[in-house]
């Protein structure tokens, strides 16, 4: 497996591969979640190329930053073990320049939901996104739906740049008992991790109530209510696949979006229906 | 000459195009500066071509959009008797959305000179130039030295967001007495024509001073400021080729600006030494 530090050596290298690339952004802390996206990757493309840039565009002040999981070997042992191609590292300095553009991300779907609680973020992610696709030459480049937003404002930067990449959407991960993953659970002790099932579970009655025909977000809504009752609970919304709000769930462009505290830690899930 | 107006259908030709690929992107009301541009594009690859948009996003609120000088058929038959191969006339719905990301031009560079008098026009032209590049899948594209700030921040532009396309700086191109040829001169009637050559004259008598060996500013400016006593002058500025302020001329690296008013018409103008 191929290590890369510069950007510019990396995109000489991505630009010269004959055939199609996947390519798999990450923060690191790589956990089954990414290495599924990375297989898929794999399988559907002759080349497979990872990232690993912790990005302090997308952090607000007072956020995780600092302390967020660096485990930048064993990321690496799990790469090569899944026979990704070649793996990109850069510093900060080989991403960021002092007064350069920025992509600022939608005025209203960039500051609804992650983005009202985190007004910036995803000017930040839609900035180094940008960036990592052009670099990484890629073909076609996946990202997990359990981060919908960020997904879906991708899927229209794409889109409406015309950038020469499909994007591909993957499932949500989870622990055996519902918990989806993300590199952010390390945060979480055993009770903390216990109380978070709630946020799945919530998720999943509302999957079932659907399923039985009930398309009331305020019911659905009451119901996950209960199952959330011992978190701290910043939303509960029901979107379509463009982020417009919905008070009745439309099968095929209903996504349920959930955002809570568990002590410190902010958790994120959805399920698409 | 092919004509597009889908941006869909335009960048689906230009993807398939076989061989290099030259771009001169316009507001239209072509004028020999611009179809300098299309020459070279012409000269130096296999295929060229041209967009014509007036790009609302980058005239502020009060500036002359309505106004901006339309000449669409004579600009079709300009551009089929210079062998362009396809022209993209898009609509606005083709080029915007309502909520969609948009190009932050950077704080301090696209904030100064002509980003200082009109704040946010670079975050309109960057944003449009980034969407045209991609969908005419450009080798090379072609910006006139005249619009100096703005050929910089595109070119930082494409190299920090590592795009697949070389930008040429092409000399600004002048009309016989020295007056630089842009779209807006038709708004100027004979007198104010006639005044606003003093632009042109400061900047070759600054030039003048620097091939007789004077490298200080002050003294270079001092002189213009003679030359344009008779104009509403809004900045000389001299800076280098990252827009930084010069108090020495550096030869090879310094641009010298000018920005005056002629009646109620803004002209630009520069020389690179």
């Amino acid at each position: 497996m191929k290590i890369f530090h510069s950007a510019k050596e990396f995109k000489n290298y991505t630009k010269n591969l004959r055939g199609s690339i996947g390519f798999v952004p990450t923060m690191g802390a790589l956990h089954d979640g990414h290495m599924s996206l990375v297989r898929r990757a794999k399988e559907e493309n002759d080349f497979c190329v990872v990232s690993i840039f912790v990005n302090p565009t997308q952090f607000l002040p007072g956020e995780d930053l600092s302390k967020y999981p660096r485990r930048i070997e064993a990321d690496t042992k799990l790469c090569e073990l899944a026979g990704v191609d070649a793996l990109f590292l850069p510093t900060l300095e080989e991403m960021y320049e002092e007064d350069e553009p920025s992509i600022k991300a939608p005025k209203i779907n960039g500051y609804v939901l992650e983005g009202f609680v985190r007004p910036g973020h995803f000017d930040g992610v839609l900035t180094v996104v940008m960036k990592l696709l052009n670099i990484s030459s890629a073909t076609k480049a996946y990202f997990g739906q359990k981060d919908a937003q960020q997904l879906i404002l991708i899927e229209q930067m794409v889109k409406r740049y015309f950038m020469d990449v499909e994007i591909v959407a993957c499932p949500t991960i989870r622990e055996k008992e519902g918990l989806a993953m993300s590199s952010r659970n390390v945060y979480l002790d055993e009770e903390q991790k216990k109380a978070s099932l709630a946020i799945s579970k919530s998720l999943f009655a509302a999957g079932t109530m659907v399923g039985a025909g009930e398309l009331d977000t305020a019911k659905i809504e009451a119901r996950m209510r209960e199952e959330l009752a011992g978190l701290d609970v910043e939303y509960i919304t029901f979107c379509d696949r463009n982020l417009g709000k919905q008070e009745k769930i439309e099968l095929k462009n209903s996504i349920v979006l959930v955002a809570a505290k568990v002590g410190a830690t902010r958790l994120i899930d959805n399920i698409w229906i």
